[in-house]
């Protein structure tokens, strides 16, 4: 490996030699003193050389002079020449000073190595529209706020893994191919497969973490990308996205999966806090909230009684389910009264979930819920019906044709415990921690109806 | 959430009362007592109780008597009539006693709840067919063997992914869903999107990992599906299964390369083996060996030659590549040479490599190596060709049209800085690792050209 330091490591390091690698941010190429910006995966650093732009003749007819010269005038030359974007490694002398406006220090160029040129014309600017600059996302990315999404991701899932592993979760990769449809079959991508002729993109894993349960394994989570044929625009949806979901057996309720959800939360954004607080606060103008465990929880007849009682909001739906708006609202009076930026939306009925969530035999309520973080839903959750006979009468209910589902219904057949979980949508998740507007700011490649690149 | 005590805790928990919750995996109902082995996923467990077959007159005239009786007499029923299978929750009084096989003790039943009945008949056996047990998957991982490879995977992975986030890695989640094919059409999965027309599902996060060098990300790494339209049958291949990549910039060589890969596997096998090496070592027979760094390294040329003069084995291709059996011979070899159950084999000819891999200017070999464990490759890995005219030269030198690989030659015109990664088989290393004869066992739920479900 090339002995690179990075640059966030520089200001701990006394003055002296030092080899640097990044891209070229900026050239000020004065007369007598050439500037450089240089940025790398962990900052931006000055680099500086006096120039060199001709040779007198005294030094010309001096041997060693005029090779040292020579050397001069080329790195000069080469620093001129630099297009912005351009990857460079440059070893050079370290030196403090506190005049450096840009971390008190910058590197006296010594030797300066082209990695990988770019072309002269950046094709977007920092403030190129959303779509232009997914066009060239390899280049949006190299804004430090756009960098630093996924390093907040990295942070973020590692400390959700680590959550899960210490508290005895198996992690398990399900498969993205499916004969049959997972729930319905609007929204689905399909293709051709062998002689078995139609294979389904998977919506969910959400078959096959029930199937975990049946298999025994007690608690399972997965991070992994599914696929709606969704044809919306929105700023929340896409057609490939990330979804994080577990899923544990020996639940007395729905209650056990939210406090599941809420303590791994919390632990992810304590993480975050710790690892990125400083940085998120300077790039995204924002101070990480850890969550207070347990989040405020409300049934949804009771949501829309607080809409419309505190925040006079009635939702325009027929189906009784939040749209948008009433998310905005509730989310809005649960941090007024709560000071909480969380919320779980419960116990919704039938008509708006799907038939495999547990109803509960005196409401008629599913024992499901939503969670909304900062105005945006993030999450359905829910105690699944495990009970063979209820599920089948729960489908038939719903108007479904039980030959339909019967691969589903097939590993309940032999032994499964109570049992619920939830999916919880990633790029959401950072969407709303940032206060960024789209999910296709905190994608790092972003897939939907007209995107399909880069 | 039930106040379980996993089965593998009980050792450890004085006399006294405890719940337990599993499934039946057999059942012993004797005349006077009855036995259930319970288990869950971290264990098995006697279950006893004696039996009440009948009240006698004296007891059923004698009312307290009588109702302690009935219930008595119902609790001997209703594990009388347990299928094998059925999950159930036992409250009841541990009992320490040596002379009990399983574990030196045992539960005798308080109460019994059924929390999910099972169809009398298992469909399948432990000595079933091995498509037979696949297409009751969820059954056959409650074996505690094929249990015990996803705890494993668990491990490997966690440990993998914290070797990567403590060297500064970066967490990527790459599309799946791509508008042009990655390498080549051969083997490729095809779907209608939208009004673009085709978009293909990712062989492998290879193109867009490279992407992110060109974002600056410095070193990244992702765990994800990839899918590959593949008609073999062997014991080695599917059509989706999980890739372990990483790719890293500013590398000198693919020696970098191999370098952290070899720490990588080290530090997860190390892992596996402190967390899981009793519990492999007792259902596999397998004493896991944590490998040394570095690893063996051999240029394909020499592989050719130590094959022919030491194993008398010539490999029967034209193209100069190694068969499955030159893997074996080859691994065998290195074994039995340097005691060592991996192998990089490196510097392989331009014809096997593809067009993106790094040329040696001296040599005219590629950049590359591949990594055989136990007898099987798992990996290939490359310096890549990061400067655009070369790549160019390359592709055409393939016979490539220029035009065909244009999207992925773009993010090359903006700067990249020298980089290279491999990506390895999750399934093949698990399989490898405990001695398994086909991904299928290490695979949670397995997709073939015949296979799509369960």
């Amino acid at each position: 490996m090339t002995e690179r330091t990075l640059i966030k490591d520089l200001s701990a390091r006394p003055d002296g030699p030092v080899t640097v690698g990044g891209w070229v941010e900026t050239v000020r190429d004065q007369k007598k003193v050439q500037f450089v910006v240089l940025r790398d995966e962990s900052g931006a650093l000055q680099l500086v050389n006096p120039a060199t732009r001709e040779i007198d003749e005294a030094t010309a007819s001096d041997t060693e002079g005029a090779a040292a010269a020579s050397a001069a005038l080329a790195l000069t030359e080469s620093i001129s020449g630099l297009s912005l974007g351009t990857f460079i490694e440059v070893a050079g002398e370290l030196k403090h000073d506190e005049r450096v406006k840009l971390g008190g220090l910058e590197v006296k160029v010594g030797t300066l190595d082209v990695a990988g040129v770019s072309l002269p014309e950046a094709p977007i600017a920092a403030d190129s529209s959303l779509d232009k600059r997914l066009d060239y996302r390899w280049l949006d990315l190299r804004q430090p706020k756009n960098a630093l999404i996924f390093r907040i991701q990295t942070t973020l899932e590692h400390a959700w893994r680590t959550w899960w592993v210490e508290n005895g979760f198996v992690e398990i990769h399900t498969p993205k191919l499916m004969e049959s449809p997972s729930e319905s079959r609007a929204e689905l991508f399909q293709l051709d497969y062998f002689e078995l002729g139609t294979a389904y993109l998977a919506q969910s894993p959400q078959h096959f973490k029930q199937m975990a349960q049946a298999a025994g394994f007690g608690k399972v989570f997965e991070i992994s990308p599914v696929f709606r044929a969704d044809p919306s625009f929105t700023s929340r949806h896409a057609t490939e996205f990330i979804s994080v979901d577990a899923e544990i057996s020996w639940i007395d309720s729905y209650e056990d999966v939210m406090s599941m959800q809420e303590q791994l939360l919390a632990a992810g954004f304590a993480a975050v806090k710790e690892k990125h607080g400083d940085e998120i606060r300077e790039l995204f103008g924002i101070e990480v909230e850890v969550p207070q465990v347990p989040f405020p929880r409300l049934p949804l007849a009771e949501v829309h009684k607080v809409l419309k009682e505190a925040r006079g909001y009635t939702v325009p739906r027929e189906d009784g389910d939040l749209d948008p708006e009433g998310e905005r609202q509730i989310s809005a009076y649960v941090k007024g009264e709560f000071g909480h930026d969380f919320v779980f939306v419960t116990d919704y009925p039938t008509g708006i979930r799907p038939y495999y969530h547990m109803r509960d035999a005196e409401t008629g309520l599913t024992k499901s819920y939503d969670l909304i973080y900062n105005g945006t839903e993030i999450t359905t959750g829910a105690q699944r019906e495990h009970r063979i006979d209820e599920l089948l009468a729960n489908a038939v209910d719903k108007g479904l044709d039980p030959a339909g589902i019967g691969e589903y219904l097939e590993f309940f057949k032999y032994g499964i415990p109570p049992h619920g979980g939830f999916g919880m949508g990633l790029a959401r998740v950072l969407m709303l921690l940032l206060g960024e507007q789209s999910i296709r700011e905190t994608t790092l490649l972003f897939r939907g109806p007209t995107r399909l690149a880069p």
